[in-house]
């Protein structure tokens, strides 16, 4: 490509509103343009990048035996409400009426058009498993878009859907995806980790989100210094470490006026936080006609309960529910001031967390107002009715695999893969003749990428104060040549022709800086858009019989014979 | 691929509610299917077909220069307000609120979008022309869509917009474009015509239509049979022929009582329609201050008015309109008894059709009810005010452009370019310094191909009784390979795998047919998929050492040797 035919939409200034570094720099190297909140133009320089992007997917889809499919980005509203989804998706799935009053929603996702393909075209466990993917334009309408098209409301998305006979099925597919997913995301160019992930509100029993690292991440990905091990923070389970030792001290009870918080009471009692237990007292499940008993939760001082998992205990309602001010007045309690001591015998459901279980004299509330107790021992002077993991990781943890500990970074998620089950199959009626010559419903999988988020991901791991620094696999360009005092310099103008012919020859991605602009604006629009190689062509050079060569990363610039260029360009 | 891990959706049936041919055949190869009305998903075989006519728009856009760029689907209805479209557009333009309810449309074509990026792109005549395209999902809100998708609301565009300093600059790159569509058709291996066109209501200066030329089209293309001459009927010229006779007879009026129209006055008076004229009496275009002057135009008798032309009259107002009952009585005329005998001397403006003009001894009304004047003759009889183009062509008439005859087929519009010229520009303020220093509103181009639309057209140039023959560089496979008895006879298998590993890596895209069904199953999906190449390999052929082959349009297979076969699909 003649940069003088291309746009170099480039800015100077970062621009106000852009938070992230990606969304910056996106910008400033004239890849998209904002057209409304949340929706973007692509310009030649993002296309560029998107394309080889949404072309390694597609490689890497073909080659796992997904077969490619184009679905509508206008859905009949009629298929969400059989899935349910209509009514629970809320105000992010867009919904309009056609010229005719029909219901229609703009596509978010498309598990109701997949499954609705599925039940009509799949006819007997013989065509499974089934594999179908596409590439396409989605919509969610974020209440506050933001980060460029890290968060925006129109995206490109990879989503790919499995169609199986069991469950067994489902895992070797899901697996060959996992596989799949790996090999994208390293051709990539990209530091990422698979990590277990919560299935939320698609629902299902399996699923990793795949997480590109990046201080600007929304998540925090728990993940192991020594093993593959790798978890949003909410999944990752802490493990029980060491044992109780036996008692040493005798239960006290001292006066802590108005100390209510973990901070404030070890502050006073020049205790530390760790050596203390603070409780959260919450809605337990009611058995039928009756009230709902109180379950309280006790942690570890320094620790934070997880909801998630409290959620998950049989015996906690959910969604977590605080006890009453009633309730704690009939049990006599103060909140600010409740230990465990006595709390069974008053009926009390309590679910210590494995770490808080293995403290011995520790710091309680008294169940006294503005008194706390220290030297409190479990089972000596507090029962409890489970040992349960309660809490959120924190850096240092053991790692649950038991290989090394735990490391907390943030990540950007960028891709995810679910065992959907049966939720979507079931709901629309998706069956297929078993090998028992019976009706079965199938089982599911659906595998996203976020196309779109990638390329700002990407951006997010590698960038320096110049601008962008794109990974080989997604560099808009591979090589740029910048001829000196092209209009001066005919033998200038002859030696960059000829090697931007030879370079593209050889299949590179080159493009020529012919444009009438100083040498400054050109390395500065060059450093800024992220290209890998420069390569300046100038009479010394010319006389010398070198090139003069940059890397992006590199400091300076050095001049190499024509040899040693290409041996650096084809690395 | 293998066959046994793709998608064969075929039905034997056709289905009910398809109208035309390639609607049928897409849904019998499996290539699309229904979601909603106007709304299709398309399956593998579809996919694979449209990847291969994307991928050559995609290269001959790159070859002419143009930037690929990617718009959101959804825009902001403040933008449609500005260009004046959000009213003019009519219910097609599907309009919608967001969450925040604000105004949003579902795109159809991308002008303003590309409007207003150029608007705060473009400062300067140097970094014109500029010239930008997408492929991408448009939406029509159809009030009947039909013929699958020929006639969609759903459909992908390629869509490309370029931007010049002036009018000489866009004949260029118009030209460019011109030129890049030609390729883009033949390469995509279709029938095809560049047609002048009526610019409509998108505005401008100068346009022509590329259409597919096939029975099912739904415009009448006029082209010559001895040069490039095509136009839209409502376009071509009607040249002038011959020159008009002395008169022979002198004028009669004779009784035609409730004889009105030409086909019932030349039955009745046993003359030719083609020796008669007819009168059609519209409104003239009015002076400031005074009533509408009534416009009276004839034409042969067998010939039909072509509106367009007559609206580009100056003295006619456009839209068309017949003039009023009580015009005609002031002038004393009767419906159907109109003759041009004395009109111009009553004030109407008479405009006489060019073949018309050149007739002697004519049929006309005679301007008394049910009565007609034989051996009209003009000038001698009628006066006219002027001699103007204002039929459509038919069949047999000389081509415009002096070479050969008019053919009239039917054509499907399958790519459309346009001089937009400063329609869109002027309405945004798209400007950009001169070359003069003064800021200067850019002139315009756009440049369309309908993607999903190709596909269904070049079905409807290449099918026969059992089903699609696809063209070779649109084909979802160019070769299948069926091994016969497979399941008995190793060698076949092995051979069947050897000559397909043998082809895929010559860059061929071959479909092994593994799948386990019956020989007359897999030649009849073959041959509704369209694929140029069949294969069938068996123990008698592997005795004999040959292959037996069939091409897609023969009617009988042959043995043939390997080299033979490769030769045939190396063609």
């Amino acid at each position: 490509m003649r940069a003088s035919r291309f746009l170099f939409a480039t800015l100077r200034e970062t621009p106000n509103d852009a938070e992230v570094i990606s969304h910056q720099l996106m910008l400033r190297a004239g890849m998209i343009r904002k057209l409304a909140s949340g929706l973007y133009t692509w310009l030649p320089m993002g296309v560029r990048v998107l394309n080889k992007v949404e072309a390694i997917i597609r490689e890497e889809m073909d080659r796992v035996g997904s077969l490619q499919v184009l679905m509508p980005v206008t859905q009949p509203a009629s298929l969400w409400e059989e899935s349910g989804r209509f009514v629970q998706y809320g105000p992010e799935l867009l919904r309009f009426k056609d010229r005719h009053s029909n219901d229609f929603v703009l596509g978010p996702t498309h598990e109701e058009v997949i499954t609705d393909l599925a039940r009509n075209e799949l006819k007997s466990y013989k065509q499974l498993p089934a594999n179908f993917y596409q590439v396409q334009t989605k919509f969610r309408d974020e209440i506050r878009p933001r980060f460029g098209v890290m968060r925006s409301r129109e995206f490109v998305m990879k989503d790919a859907y499995s169609f199986h006979i069991d469950q067994e099925s489902l895992q070797k597919t899901y697996d060959d995806m996992y596989a799949a997913y790996c090999k994208i995301f390293t051709r990539l160019g990209l530091n990422f980790r698979p990590v277990q992930a919560d299935t939320g509100s698609i629902g299902g029993s399996g699923s990793h989100e795949f997480h590109v690292l990046a201080s600007s991440g929304e998540d925090d990905i728990a993940f192991s210094t020594e093993s593959d091990y790798a978890a949003n923070v909410e999944m990752a389970e802490a493990v029980l470490v060491g044992e109780r030792a036996a008692p040493t001290q005798e239960l006290k009870v001292v006066d802590t006026p108005n100390q209510k918080t973990i901070a404030e009471v070890s502050n006073f009692l020049g205790t530390d936080a760790a050596q203390s237990v603070k409780a959260l007292l919450v809605q337990g499940v009611a058995e039928e006609g009756k009230d709902a008993p109180v379950v309280a939760l006790f942690l570890r001082g320094d620790h934070e309960l997880n909801e998630i998992k409290a959620e998950k205990h049989p015996l906690i309602a959910a969604p977590l529910a605080f006890a009453t001010e009633e309730q704690l007045a009939k049990l006599g309690l103060t909140a600010g001031f409740v230990g465990p001591q006595g709390l069974v015998e008053k009926g009390v459901i309590v679910i210590v967390d494995r770490a808080a279980s293995v403290l011995s004299d520790f710091v309680a509330g008294a169940n006294i107002a503005h008194k706390h107790a220290t030297g409190v021992n479990w089972e000596r002077d507090a029962q409890f009715t489970e040992v349960y993991d309660l809490r959120n990781v924190v850096e240092g943890d053991p790692s649950p695999d038991g290989k090394g500990t735990l490391q907390i970074k943030r990540g950007i998620e960028v891709g995810h893969i679910f065992q959907l089950g049966q939720k979507y199959s079931e709901a629309l009626g998706c069956k297929v003749l078993g090998k028992d010559g019976k009706p079965t419903v199938v089982t599911m999988g659906c595998y996203g990428i976020g196309v779109t988020r990638v390329v700002a991901s990407a951006i997010e791991q590698n960038f320096d104060e110049k601008g962008i620094i794109w990974p080989t696999s997604i560099t808009p360009f591979e090589v740029a040549i910048v001829p000196m005092n092209a209009h001066k310099s005919p033998r200038t103008v002859e030696a960059a022709e000829s090697l931007y012919a030879e370079l593209q020859a050889a299949g590179c991605d080159v493009l020529l800086d012919d444009r009438d602009e100083r040498p400054g604006v050109k390395f500065s629009d060059l450093e800024i858009t992220g290209i890998p190689h420069r390569i300046v062509i100038g009479e010394k050079g010319l006389d010398a019989g070198t090139f003069e060569y940059k890397g992006r990363r590199d400091a300076e610039s050095v001049n190499i014979s024509k040899a040693e260029l290409l041996a650096k360009i084809a690395k």
